[in-house]
Protein backbone atom coordinates (compact mmCIF):
# COMPACT_ATOMS: atom_id res chain seq x y z
CA UNK A 1 0.00 0.00 0.00
CA UNK A 2 1.12 4.05 -0.49
CA UNK A 3 1.71 6.48 1.07
CA UNK A 4 1.53 10.16 0.93
CA UNK A 5 3.92 11.92 3.77
CA UNK A 6 3.04 15.86 3.92
CA UNK A 7 5.96 17.92 4.89
CA UNK A 8 6.29 21.01 6.10
CA UNK A 9 9.04 23.16 4.96
CA UNK A 10 9.29 26.20 6.97
CA UNK A 11 9.21 29.91 7.47
CA UNK A 12 12.71 30.79 5.29
CA UNK A 13 14.53 28.05 2.41
CA UNK A 14 15.57 24.86 2.28
CA UNK A 15 17.64 24.25 5.58
CA UNK A 16 14.34 24.38 7.86
CA UNK A 17 14.13 21.14 7.02
CA UNK A 18 14.51 19.02 9.86
CA UNK A 19 16.93 15.89 10.43
CA UNK A 20 14.08 13.64 9.77
CA UNK A 21 12.38 15.77 7.08
CA UNK A 22 15.86 14.99 4.64
CA UNK A 23 15.64 10.97 5.76
CA UNK A 24 12.31 11.21 4.86
CA UNK A 25 12.72 12.57 0.93
CA UNK A 26 16.08 10.34 1.11
CA UNK A 27 14.13 7.78 1.17
CA UNK A 28 10.70 8.61 -1.62
CA UNK A 29 9.74 7.27 -4.89
CA UNK A 30 8.51 10.61 -5.85
CA UNK A 31 9.02 14.08 -4.55
CA UNK A 32 6.30 17.10 -4.83
CA UNK A 33 6.42 21.01 -3.65
CA UNK A 34 4.45 23.64 -3.90
CA UNK A 35 4.88 27.33 -3.69
CA UNK A 36 1.76 28.95 -3.70
CA UNK A 37 -0.11 28.71 0.08
CA UNK A 38 3.22 30.82 1.51
CA UNK A 39 6.13 32.50 0.17
CA UNK A 40 9.16 31.02 1.28
CA UNK A 41 11.84 33.99 0.63
CA UNK A 42 15.27 32.23 1.06
CA UNK A 43 13.91 28.82 -1.26
CA UNK A 44 15.88 27.43 -3.87
CA UNK A 45 14.50 24.34 -5.54
CA UNK A 46 17.97 23.57 -6.97
CA UNK A 47 19.76 23.69 -3.54
CA UNK A 48 16.76 21.53 -2.41
CA UNK A 49 17.38 19.11 -4.66
CA UNK A 50 21.26 19.39 -3.77
CA UNK A 51 20.37 18.92 0.04
CA UNK A 52 18.38 15.72 -0.60
CA UNK A 53 19.79 14.57 -3.83
CA UNK A 54 16.82 13.78 -5.69
CA UNK A 55 14.68 15.57 -8.01
CA UNK A 56 11.49 17.64 -6.98
CA UNK A 57 8.72 17.99 -9.24
CA UNK A 58 6.79 21.26 -8.40
CA UNK A 59 2.96 21.24 -8.55
CA UNK A 60 0.59 24.35 -9.12
CA UNK A 61 -2.68 25.73 -8.00
CA UNK A 62 -4.39 24.35 -10.78
CA UNK A 63 -2.47 20.70 -10.39
CA UNK A 64 -3.97 20.38 -6.42
CA UNK A 65 -7.71 22.49 -6.79
CA UNK A 66 -8.79 22.37 -10.04
CA UNK A 67 -7.36 18.90 -10.97
CA UNK A 68 -7.71 17.56 -7.39
CA UNK A 69 -3.71 16.55 -6.88
CA UNK A 70 -4.42 13.01 -8.93
CA UNK A 71 -1.22 13.23 -10.10
CA UNK A 72 0.39 13.53 -6.45
CA UNK A 73 -2.37 10.91 -5.43
CA UNK A 74 -1.88 8.43 -8.34
CA UNK A 75 1.63 7.87 -7.96
CA UNK A 76 1.13 8.19 -3.61
CA UNK A 77 -1.07 4.69 -4.56
CA UNK A 78 2.38 3.61 -6.26
CA UNK A 79 5.05 4.16 -3.68
CA UNK A 80 6.43 6.69 -1.08
CA UNK A 81 5.43 10.23 -1.77
CA UNK A 82 6.64 13.09 -0.02
CA UNK A 83 4.97 16.37 -0.86
CA UNK A 84 6.66 19.17 0.53
CA UNK A 85 4.77 22.42 2.01
CA UNK A 86 5.78 26.05 2.97
CA UNK A 87 5.23 26.34 7.03
CA UNK A 88 2.99 23.56 8.83
CA UNK A 89 1.54 21.30 5.83
CA UNK A 90 -1.86 21.19 6.46
CA UNK A 91 -2.63 24.42 7.89
CA UNK A 92 -3.69 25.36 3.95
CA UNK A 93 -7.09 23.90 3.68
CA UNK A 94 -6.76 22.91 0.50
CA UNK A 95 -4.17 20.43 1.47
CA UNK A 96 -6.17 18.72 4.12
CA UNK A 97 -8.75 18.40 1.06
CA UNK A 98 -5.83 16.44 -0.38
CA UNK A 99 -4.91 14.26 2.98
CA UNK A 100 -8.82 13.70 3.34
CA UNK A 101 -9.50 12.30 -0.47
CA UNK A 102 -6.05 10.24 0.11
CA UNK A 103 -7.49 8.51 3.29
CA UNK A 104 -10.71 7.73 1.00
CA UNK A 105 -9.06 6.32 -1.78
CA UNK A 106 -6.85 3.58 0.54
CA UNK A 107 -3.72 5.93 0.86
CA UNK A 108 -1.79 5.94 4.22
CA UNK A 109 -0.62 9.82 5.16
CA UNK A 110 1.82 11.00 7.98
CA UNK A 111 2.53 14.58 8.70
CA UNK A 112 5.57 15.94 9.49
CA UNK A 113 4.65 19.47 10.88
CA UNK A 114 7.64 22.55 10.07
CA UNK A 115 7.72 26.04 11.81
CA UNK A 116 4.79 27.78 11.04
CA UNK A 117 3.96 31.51 10.39
CA UNK A 118 0.83 30.70 13.34
CA UNK A 119 3.21 30.35 15.79
CA UNK A 120 5.75 32.31 14.65
CA UNK A 121 4.39 36.17 14.18
CA UNK A 122 2.80 35.10 17.63
CA UNK A 123 6.21 34.65 19.28
CA UNK A 124 8.11 37.82 17.55
CA UNK A 125 5.87 39.72 19.01
CA UNK A 126 5.87 38.99 22.50
CA UNK A 127 2.44 38.78 22.48
CA UNK A 128 0.36 36.29 24.00
CA UNK A 129 -0.75 33.35 22.60
CA UNK A 130 -3.64 32.74 24.84
CA UNK A 131 -4.73 36.37 24.80
CA UNK A 132 -5.30 36.16 20.81
CA UNK A 133 -8.55 35.78 19.32
CA UNK A 134 -9.42 34.11 15.76
CA UNK A 135 -7.11 35.19 13.27
CA UNK A 136 -8.27 36.53 9.75
CA UNK A 137 -6.67 37.27 6.17
CA UNK A 138 -6.60 40.75 4.66
CA UNK A 139 -7.37 40.02 1.26
CA UNK A 140 -6.33 42.77 -2.26
CA UNK A 141 -9.32 44.97 -2.64
CA UNK A 142 -11.21 43.88 -5.42
CA UNK A 143 -13.11 46.67 -7.45
CA UNK A 144 -16.46 45.52 -7.23
CA UNK A 145 -16.46 43.98 -3.78
CA UNK A 146 -14.15 44.29 -0.90
CA UNK A 147 -15.05 41.76 1.96
CA UNK A 148 -15.59 43.26 5.30
CA UNK A 149 -14.53 40.31 7.29
CA UNK A 150 -11.36 41.51 8.33
CA UNK A 151 -12.91 44.63 10.06
CA UNK A 152 -15.75 42.39 11.52
CA UNK A 153 -12.85 39.58 12.99
CA UNK A 154 -10.82 42.46 14.43
CA UNK A 155 -14.16 44.28 16.01
CA UNK A 156 -14.97 40.89 17.71
CA UNK A 157 -11.88 40.48 19.02
CA UNK A 158 -11.31 44.19 19.89
CA UNK A 159 -14.47 43.74 21.97
CA UNK A 160 -13.30 41.16 24.24
CA UNK A 161 -9.64 42.16 25.07
CA UNK A 162 -8.46 39.91 22.50
CA UNK A 163 -5.27 40.35 19.67
CA UNK A 164 -6.12 39.92 16.52
CA UNK A 165 -3.39 38.13 13.84
CA UNK A 166 -4.07 39.28 10.36
CA UNK A 167 -2.54 37.62 7.57
CA UNK A 168 -1.74 39.11 4.34
CA UNK A 169 -2.77 38.01 0.88
CA UNK A 170 -0.92 36.31 -1.55
CA UNK A 171 -1.24 35.99 -5.13
CA UNK A 172 1.79 33.81 -5.70
CA UNK A 173 0.72 33.76 -9.85
CA UNK A 174 1.52 37.40 -10.16
CA UNK A 175 4.44 37.36 -7.17
CA UNK A 176 1.91 39.53 -5.86
CA UNK A 177 1.99 39.58 -2.04
CA UNK A 178 -0.10 42.19 0.25
CA UNK A 179 2.42 45.02 2.49
CA UNK A 180 2.14 45.74 5.88
CA UNK A 181 1.40 49.13 3.87
CA UNK A 182 -1.31 47.77 1.95
CA UNK A 183 -2.82 46.12 4.58
CA UNK A 184 -3.56 49.25 6.97
CA UNK A 185 -4.67 50.84 4.12
CA UNK A 186 -7.43 48.38 3.37
CA UNK A 187 -8.67 48.26 7.29
CA UNK A 188 -8.62 52.07 6.89
CA UNK A 189 -10.99 51.94 3.83
CA UNK A 190 -13.01 49.81 5.59
CA UNK A 191 -13.55 51.76 8.48
CA UNK A 192 -14.58 54.58 6.52
CA UNK A 193 -17.30 52.09 4.88
CA UNK A 194 -18.68 50.63 8.29
CA UNK A 195 -17.53 53.85 10.60
CA UNK A 196 -17.63 51.56 13.57
CA UNK A 197 -14.83 53.40 15.24
CA UNK A 198 -12.51 50.47 15.69
CA UNK A 199 -9.70 51.66 13.09
CA UNK A 200 -8.02 55.12 13.20
CA UNK A 201 -4.86 56.75 12.51
CA UNK A 202 -4.16 55.90 16.14
CA UNK A 203 -4.89 52.45 16.61
CA UNK A 204 -1.77 50.91 17.50
CA UNK A 205 -0.23 47.86 15.28
CA UNK A 206 2.58 45.65 14.91
CA UNK A 207 3.52 44.68 11.86
CA UNK A 208 6.47 41.70 10.84
CA UNK A 209 7.93 41.54 8.24
CA UNK A 210 9.73 38.10 6.97
CA UNK A 211 9.04 35.93 10.51
CA UNK A 212 11.45 32.79 10.97
CA UNK A 213 14.35 34.89 7.94
CA UNK A 214 17.01 36.10 10.08
CA UNK A 215 16.30 39.74 8.97
CA UNK A 216 12.82 39.80 10.00
CA UNK A 217 11.48 43.10 11.20
CA UNK A 218 9.20 43.51 13.90
CA UNK A 219 7.55 46.87 14.44
CA UNK A 220 5.10 48.23 17.03
CA UNK A 221 3.24 51.64 16.84
CA UNK A 222 0.24 53.73 15.39
CA UNK A 223 -1.42 53.47 12.37
CA UNK A 224 0.60 56.37 11.13
CA UNK A 225 3.69 55.58 12.13
CA UNK A 226 3.95 51.90 11.09
CA UNK A 227 2.27 52.85 7.58
CA UNK A 228 5.81 54.77 7.18
CA UNK A 229 8.19 52.04 8.15
CA UNK A 230 10.47 50.62 5.60
CA UNK A 231 9.93 46.93 6.58
CA UNK A 232 11.22 45.67 3.26
CA UNK A 233 10.53 42.61 0.95
CA UNK A 234 7.50 40.14 1.93
CA UNK A 235 6.09 37.97 3.75
CA UNK A 236 4.29 40.76 5.65
CA UNK A 237 1.97 40.14 8.62
CA UNK A 238 0.14 42.59 10.54
CA UNK A 239 -1.44 42.06 14.58
CA UNK A 240 -3.78 44.49 15.70
CA UNK A 241 -3.05 44.06 19.44
CA UNK A 242 -6.56 44.15 22.75
CA UNK A 243 -5.55 44.70 26.07
CA UNK A 244 -1.94 44.70 26.57
CA UNK A 245 -0.73 42.86 29.90
CA UNK A 246 2.29 44.46 31.51
CA UNK A 247 4.98 42.02 29.81
CA UNK A 248 3.19 42.51 26.49
CA UNK A 249 3.60 46.77 26.65
CA UNK A 250 7.16 45.95 27.97
CA UNK A 251 7.78 43.22 24.60
CA UNK A 252 5.69 45.96 22.43
CA UNK A 253 8.56 48.62 23.74
CA UNK A 254 11.69 46.05 23.62
CA UNK A 255 11.18 44.16 21.28
CA UNK A 256 9.23 45.89 18.85
CA UNK A 257 10.54 49.62 19.46
CA UNK A 258 6.93 50.90 20.27
CA UNK A 259 5.53 53.87 22.01
CA UNK A 260 6.59 54.31 25.84
CA UNK A 261 2.98 54.78 26.51
CA UNK A 262 1.74 51.20 25.50
CA UNK A 263 3.27 50.84 29.33
CA UNK A 264 0.50 53.55 30.45
CA UNK A 265 -2.67 51.39 29.42
CA UNK A 266 -1.11 48.02 30.00
CA UNK A 267 -2.51 46.34 33.02
CA UNK B 1 29.01 41.54 21.80
CA UNK B 2 27.55 38.66 22.88
CA UNK B 3 24.36 36.52 21.59
CA UNK B 4 21.34 35.01 22.31
CA UNK B 5 19.66 32.58 20.17
CA UNK B 6 16.33 30.74 20.54
CA UNK B 7 16.09 27.38 19.15
CA UNK B 8 12.80 25.85 18.88
CA UNK B 9 13.47 22.33 19.05
CA UNK B 10 9.56 21.08 17.46
CA UNK B 11 7.56 18.44 18.93
CA UNK B 12 8.98 14.81 19.55
CA UNK B 13 12.41 13.89 19.24
CA UNK B 14 16.31 15.53 18.60
CA UNK B 15 15.73 15.16 14.91
CA UNK B 16 13.33 17.21 14.22
CA UNK B 17 16.16 19.81 14.44
CA UNK B 18 16.46 21.84 11.44
CA UNK B 19 19.76 21.93 8.97
CA UNK B 20 20.35 25.29 9.95
CA UNK B 21 19.79 24.54 13.99
CA UNK B 22 22.52 21.83 13.77
CA UNK B 23 24.60 24.13 12.23
CA UNK B 24 23.96 27.22 14.49
CA UNK B 25 24.66 24.82 17.15
CA UNK B 26 27.82 23.73 16.21
CA UNK B 27 29.25 27.18 16.28
CA UNK B 28 27.54 28.25 19.55
CA UNK B 29 29.93 28.53 22.72
CA UNK B 30 27.90 27.29 25.44
CA UNK B 31 24.10 24.98 24.76
CA UNK B 32 21.60 25.03 27.00
CA UNK B 33 17.95 23.62 27.20
CA UNK B 34 15.02 23.32 28.96
CA UNK B 35 12.67 20.20 29.09
CA UNK B 36 9.73 21.58 31.59
CA UNK B 37 7.09 24.09 29.34
CA UNK B 38 5.89 21.08 27.17
CA UNK B 39 7.00 17.16 26.94
CA UNK B 40 8.96 16.18 23.26
CA UNK B 41 8.49 12.25 24.21
CA UNK B 42 11.25 11.03 21.90
CA UNK B 43 13.64 12.89 23.47
CA UNK B 44 17.26 11.87 24.38
CA UNK B 45 20.06 14.70 25.98
CA UNK B 46 22.66 11.66 24.85
CA UNK B 47 21.42 11.78 21.38
CA UNK B 48 21.04 15.19 21.27
CA UNK B 49 24.65 15.69 22.56
CA UNK B 50 25.99 12.80 20.02
CA UNK B 51 24.09 14.62 16.94
CA UNK B 52 25.76 17.83 17.43
CA UNK B 53 28.62 16.86 19.02
CA UNK B 54 28.39 19.17 22.28
CA UNK B 55 27.73 19.16 25.46
CA UNK B 56 24.15 20.67 26.23
CA UNK B 57 22.81 21.75 30.08
CA UNK B 58 19.86 21.09 31.18
CA UNK B 59 18.15 23.83 32.97
CA UNK B 60 15.19 24.19 35.72
CA UNK B 61 12.06 26.26 35.81
CA UNK B 62 13.74 27.22 39.05
CA UNK B 63 16.62 29.11 37.07
CA UNK B 64 14.47 30.64 34.62
CA UNK B 65 11.75 31.81 36.87
CA UNK B 66 13.24 32.54 40.26
CA UNK B 67 16.37 33.23 39.31
CA UNK B 68 15.41 35.06 35.53
CA UNK B 69 18.05 33.14 33.79
CA UNK B 70 20.94 34.92 35.00
CA UNK B 71 23.28 31.56 33.99
CA UNK B 72 22.31 32.24 30.28
CA UNK B 73 22.58 35.91 30.34
CA UNK B 74 26.02 35.85 31.72
CA UNK B 75 27.07 33.29 29.01
CA UNK B 76 25.30 35.07 26.69
CA UNK B 77 27.29 38.39 27.42
CA UNK B 78 30.36 36.66 26.76
CA UNK B 79 29.72 34.82 23.28
CA UNK B 80 27.28 33.01 21.67
CA UNK B 81 24.78 31.36 23.43
CA UNK B 82 22.05 28.66 21.93
CA UNK B 83 19.04 27.67 24.21
CA UNK B 84 16.78 25.45 23.14
CA UNK B 85 13.60 24.63 23.82
CA UNK B 86 10.71 22.83 23.10
CA UNK B 87 7.96 23.53 20.17
CA UNK B 88 8.03 27.35 19.14
CA UNK B 89 10.72 29.14 21.68
CA UNK B 90 8.70 32.42 22.18
CA UNK B 91 5.04 30.52 22.83
CA UNK B 92 6.04 30.13 26.23
CA UNK B 93 5.44 33.52 28.51
CA UNK B 94 8.85 32.50 30.53
CA UNK B 95 11.05 33.14 27.27
CA UNK B 96 9.82 36.18 26.20
CA UNK B 97 10.45 37.51 29.79
CA UNK B 98 13.69 35.97 29.08
CA UNK B 99 14.11 37.38 25.40
CA UNK B 100 13.21 41.13 26.76
CA UNK B 101 15.70 41.11 29.47
CA UNK B 102 18.46 39.83 27.22
CA UNK B 103 17.74 42.81 24.75
CA UNK B 104 17.71 45.33 28.35
CA UNK B 105 21.27 44.19 28.63
CA UNK B 106 22.31 44.58 25.45
CA UNK B 107 22.42 41.33 24.06
CA UNK B 108 21.41 40.64 20.61
CA UNK B 109 19.07 38.05 20.29
CA UNK B 110 17.76 35.76 17.43
CA UNK B 111 14.57 32.99 17.23
CA UNK B 112 14.96 29.98 14.79
CA UNK B 113 11.54 28.61 14.82
CA UNK B 114 10.52 24.90 15.11
CA UNK B 115 7.15 23.43 14.86
CA UNK B 116 4.91 24.13 17.50
CA UNK B 117 1.38 22.36 18.72
CA UNK B 118 -0.29 25.61 17.98
CA UNK B 119 -0.23 24.67 14.49
CA UNK B 120 0.13 20.89 14.61
CA UNK B 121 -3.04 20.29 16.53
CA UNK B 122 -4.90 22.35 14.18
CA UNK B 123 -3.03 20.62 11.15
CA UNK B 124 -3.98 17.26 12.48
CA UNK B 125 -7.42 17.65 12.97
CA UNK B 126 -8.61 19.04 9.95
CA UNK B 127 -10.86 22.30 11.28
CA UNK B 128 -9.77 25.47 9.43
CA UNK B 129 -7.43 27.56 11.54
CA UNK B 130 -9.21 30.60 10.98
CA UNK B 131 -12.16 29.42 12.28
CA UNK B 132 -10.19 28.66 16.29
CA UNK B 133 -10.93 31.54 18.66
CA UNK B 134 -9.06 31.92 21.83
CA UNK B 135 -7.41 29.04 23.15
CA UNK B 136 -6.88 28.06 26.90
CA UNK B 137 -5.08 26.02 29.30
CA UNK B 138 -7.30 23.48 31.59
CA UNK B 139 -5.12 23.44 34.59
CA UNK B 140 -5.18 20.95 37.45
CA UNK B 141 -8.06 20.96 39.60
CA UNK B 142 -6.83 21.99 43.28
CA UNK B 143 -8.54 20.93 46.04
CA UNK B 144 -9.49 24.59 47.28
CA UNK B 145 -10.11 26.27 43.92
CA UNK B 146 -10.44 25.49 40.05
CA UNK B 147 -10.47 28.11 37.83
CA UNK B 148 -13.23 28.36 35.80
CA UNK B 149 -11.44 30.26 32.40
CA UNK B 150 -11.75 27.47 30.34
CA UNK B 151 -15.33 27.33 30.83
CA UNK B 152 -15.70 30.74 30.07
CA UNK B 153 -13.12 30.46 26.63
CA UNK B 154 -15.01 27.40 25.67
CA UNK B 155 -18.88 29.54 26.49
CA UNK B 156 -17.14 32.43 24.45
CA UNK B 157 -16.09 30.73 21.51
CA UNK B 158 -19.27 28.77 21.27
CA UNK B 159 -21.80 31.80 20.76
CA UNK B 160 -19.11 33.06 17.46
CA UNK B 161 -19.49 29.35 16.21
CA UNK B 162 -15.63 28.87 16.18
CA UNK B 163 -13.12 25.99 18.14
CA UNK B 164 -11.56 25.75 21.19
CA UNK B 165 -7.62 24.71 21.29
CA UNK B 166 -7.48 23.40 24.89
CA UNK B 167 -3.67 22.79 25.85
CA UNK B 168 -3.77 20.28 29.12
CA UNK B 169 -1.81 20.89 31.70
CA UNK B 170 1.98 19.53 32.66
CA UNK B 171 3.54 19.18 35.66
CA UNK B 172 6.77 18.45 34.58
CA UNK B 173 8.90 17.84 37.68
CA UNK B 174 5.55 15.35 39.07
CA UNK B 175 6.22 14.24 35.46
CA UNK B 176 2.14 14.29 35.19
CA UNK B 177 0.23 15.22 32.17
CA UNK B 178 -3.19 15.77 31.74
CA UNK B 179 -4.81 13.24 29.81
CA UNK B 180 -7.44 14.09 27.26
CA UNK B 181 -9.60 11.61 29.98
CA UNK B 182 -8.84 14.13 32.82
CA UNK B 183 -9.64 17.36 30.69
CA UNK B 184 -12.90 15.97 30.16
CA UNK B 185 -13.68 15.37 33.45
CA UNK B 186 -12.82 19.04 34.82
CA UNK B 187 -15.11 20.28 31.67
CA UNK B 188 -18.01 18.42 33.52
CA UNK B 189 -17.26 19.40 36.91
CA UNK B 190 -17.08 23.21 35.76
CA UNK B 191 -20.63 21.99 33.40
CA UNK B 192 -22.16 21.19 36.94
CA UNK B 193 -20.72 24.53 38.78
CA UNK B 194 -21.49 27.27 36.38
CA UNK B 195 -24.73 25.09 34.57
CA UNK B 196 -24.64 27.11 31.51
CA UNK B 197 -25.89 24.02 29.28
CA UNK B 198 -22.25 24.22 27.32
CA UNK B 199 -21.18 21.00 28.21
CA UNK B 200 -22.57 17.61 28.15
CA UNK B 201 -21.68 13.91 27.57
CA UNK B 202 -23.05 14.94 24.25
CA UNK B 203 -20.80 17.23 23.37
CA UNK B 204 -18.52 16.76 20.38
CA UNK B 205 -14.85 16.55 20.90
CA UNK B 206 -11.92 16.28 19.44
CA UNK B 207 -8.69 14.29 21.27
CA UNK B 208 -5.21 14.49 20.00
CA UNK B 209 -2.31 12.73 21.50
CA UNK B 210 1.72 13.20 20.59
CA UNK B 211 0.81 15.47 18.26
CA UNK B 212 4.32 15.71 16.07
CA UNK B 213 4.86 11.69 16.95
CA UNK B 214 5.27 9.05 14.28
CA UNK B 215 2.24 7.82 16.18
CA UNK B 216 -0.25 10.46 16.62
CA UNK B 217 -3.85 9.64 17.81
CA UNK B 218 -6.77 12.21 16.38
CA UNK B 219 -10.27 10.72 17.34
CA UNK B 220 -13.61 12.60 17.34
CA UNK B 221 -17.08 11.87 19.38
CA UNK B 222 -19.14 12.81 22.12
CA UNK B 223 -17.40 13.07 25.06
CA UNK B 224 -18.73 10.05 26.49
CA UNK B 225 -17.08 8.21 23.80
CA UNK B 226 -13.52 9.78 23.55
CA UNK B 227 -13.66 9.52 27.44
CA UNK B 228 -13.25 5.90 26.91
CA UNK B 229 -10.42 6.03 24.14
CA UNK B 230 -7.52 4.85 24.57
CA UNK B 231 -5.08 7.65 23.67
CA UNK B 232 -1.60 5.90 25.17
CA UNK B 233 0.83 8.01 26.84
CA UNK B 234 1.08 12.06 26.76
CA UNK B 235 1.40 14.77 25.35
CA UNK B 236 -2.85 14.76 24.92
CA UNK B 237 -4.71 18.20 23.86
CA UNK B 238 -8.17 18.85 23.48
CA UNK B 239 -10.01 20.48 20.84
CA UNK B 240 -14.51 21.46 21.24
CA UNK B 241 -15.21 22.07 17.84
CA UNK B 242 -17.69 25.13 17.28
CA UNK B 243 -20.05 25.26 13.78
CA UNK B 244 -18.29 22.95 11.01
CA UNK B 245 -18.58 23.43 7.93
CA UNK B 246 -18.86 20.41 5.26
CA UNK B 247 -14.89 19.63 4.38
CA UNK B 248 -14.34 20.18 8.34
CA UNK B 249 -17.30 17.35 8.76
CA UNK B 250 -15.28 15.05 6.67
CA UNK B 251 -12.35 15.75 8.05
CA UNK B 252 -13.72 14.98 11.49
CA UNK B 253 -15.60 11.93 9.95
CA UNK B 254 -12.49 10.65 7.53
CA UNK B 255 -9.36 11.72 9.46
CA UNK B 256 -10.76 11.45 13.30
CA UNK B 257 -13.33 8.68 13.37
CA UNK B 258 -15.89 10.91 14.09
CA UNK B 259 -19.76 9.71 14.23
CA UNK B 260 -21.47 9.96 10.54
CA UNK B 261 -24.34 12.83 11.74
CA UNK B 262 -21.56 15.26 12.25
CA UNK B 263 -21.95 15.60 8.16
CA UNK B 264 -25.97 16.75 8.74
CA UNK B 265 -25.12 19.74 11.18
CA UNK B 266 -22.20 21.09 8.52
CA UNK B 267 -23.30 24.05 6.62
Amino acid sequence: MGQLVFIGLGLFDEKDLTVRMVEEIKTANAIFVEMYTSLMPGFSMLRLEALVGKKVTQVSRHLLEDENGELILKAAKKGKVVFLVPGDPLIATTHVDLRIRAVQQGVATRILHGASIVSAVVGLSGLQNYKFGRSVTIPFPQSTFTSTTPYEVITQNQEMGLHTLCYLDIQAKAQRYMTIKEGLEVLLTLESRVENQVISLDTVVLGVARAGSPDPVVKAGSIKEVTNVEFGPPPHSLIIPGDLHFMEADALVTLAEGPEQLRKKAR
